[in-house]
Parts: structure tokens; C-alpha cells; sequence
């Protein structure tokens, strides 16, 4: 007889896991929302197109390898474990020598070249 | 003579030594502000009291150490990299054995109690 109060499965997002699931690089994939926020993953590495995202700050954070975001008028230097806000506004181009895993935090819909465009433009709202 | 184009600081936001500044258990500090969103981080160890947050998700991501979030019919458990965002609204009340290092994603003005109120309320807005 079951008389347990019904128990709803929980399930943590493991990161380590999400991103044995591709191996492409510069494709985001969404592995959670936070009200109309996205927290996507991504393998990048060598150069990446400039762009800005006018309407939205941006969160790089690390997870493993090393990450420089250039600016126009400077750059940071991004381990594991450390994170980066990119204001709205400010060009950008993220540049990896060997490959970077690293997780974004922006709004939904954000694209990853801004509106810039282009063959660097990777498909939105891919869950993994 | 100086010729270079100014060139800005731009500085990582480490969270090892982020935590190396401070202590205290269940006293949230922010990190960084993505829009209008905070990053921060925590210590904590023992149980908290149930709350929600009925305007908005809330996401804890695991940085060191193992925690339990408990829900009214369940519980998720997060280790390392590990994340989970607790829907608005729905009640819970996270648990650590031993002491756990995490980030806590929400909107800026976010009360740790929710509107539970009491002596287990932190100070919102600390930076750190």
C-alpha cells in the first residue's frame, strides 16, 4: 500500500554531463531559464566575429579552459571559475587559443553575433 | 613618450577569491549585476526556513560542496557544477551538511526569506 505523500522528481542540471551531449563548437545550447532569462553552454575556441548587443548586458562565465574577450579598447582574461559581464553596448569579440567551455546568461532571444549577422550566426533557442 | 590607444582595465571576476573574503554562513554577496539581475554568492551549512518567491525564479549553481534543496513533495540534490532553478512561487528550503559554496542568480531586491521575514533575513544588496 502506498501511502507516501507523492514525490516529483527533481532533477539537477549537471554541466559536466550537458556537454558530453555535442561536441560542435560556437553553438550555444539552452540548459535552463530563469524567468525570461537563458543560461546556455557553449564550446568556443579561435576568433569570433565583432558584435555588440545593444539591448542587453551579457554573462560569460568560465567553466573550463581560458577565455580573452577583446575589446576595442582593451581585454579580460577569464579562467576557470571566473566570470565577466559584458555591458550593453560594448563591442566585443570573444577569442579562445584552445577550445573554452563556458556557460552565457542573457535574455532570451539574444543572438550570438548581436545583429550583426552573418555565417557566424548560430541557431537560438537549441536546448540540450 | 606614450603612444598606445588608452587601453581600459578590464577585470575577471574570480569566485575562489571572492569567497576568500569573507566567512560568514547565509549572508549572500553580490558579485556582479547583469541587467537588472545579481550574482551572488554564498556560504552556507544547516537547514533554512521554507520560503518562496512568488514574483520570480531563482537559480542556485553549486560551486564547491553539496546541497539539498527541499520541496514540499521532493528534493533536489546538487554537488559541483551542478544547478537547479527553483520555479517562482514554489516553496523550498535549502539544506547543507557540511558547508556549501554556491551563486544565487535573481533579480536585484530579492529577499533571501522571501516574504518570510524574521531573524534568518539577510541584508539585500552587499557587495562584495
Amino acid at each position: 500500500m502506498q501511502t507516501d505523500q507523492a514525490q516529483k522528481p527533481y532533477n539537477a542540471i549537471n554541466l559536466s554531463k550537458k556537454f558530453e551531449l555535442f561536441s560542435e563548437q560556437w553553438l550555444p545550447k539552452v540548459v535552463a531559464e530563469l524567468n525570461d532569462y537563458q543560461f546556455k553552454i557553449a564550446r568556443i575556441e579561435g576568433d569570433f566575429v565583432w558584435h555588440d548587443h545593444p539591448e542587453t548586458d551579457e554573462a560569460f562565465i568560465v567553466l573550463e579552459g581560458e577565455l580573452r574577450i577583446d575589446f576595442r579598447n582593451g581585454a579580460v582574461h577569464l579562467k576557470a571559475s571566473e566570470m565577466f559581464i559584458v555591458p550593453k553596448g560594448v563591442e566585443h569579440k570573444p577569442f579562445a587559443e584552445k577550445e573554452v567551455k563556458l556557460m552565457l546568461i542573457e535574455p532570451r532571444g539574444v543572438l550570438n553575433t548581436g545583429h550583426e549577422g552573418g555565417e557566424r550566426t548560430a541557431q537560438n533557442d537549441v536546448w540540450i
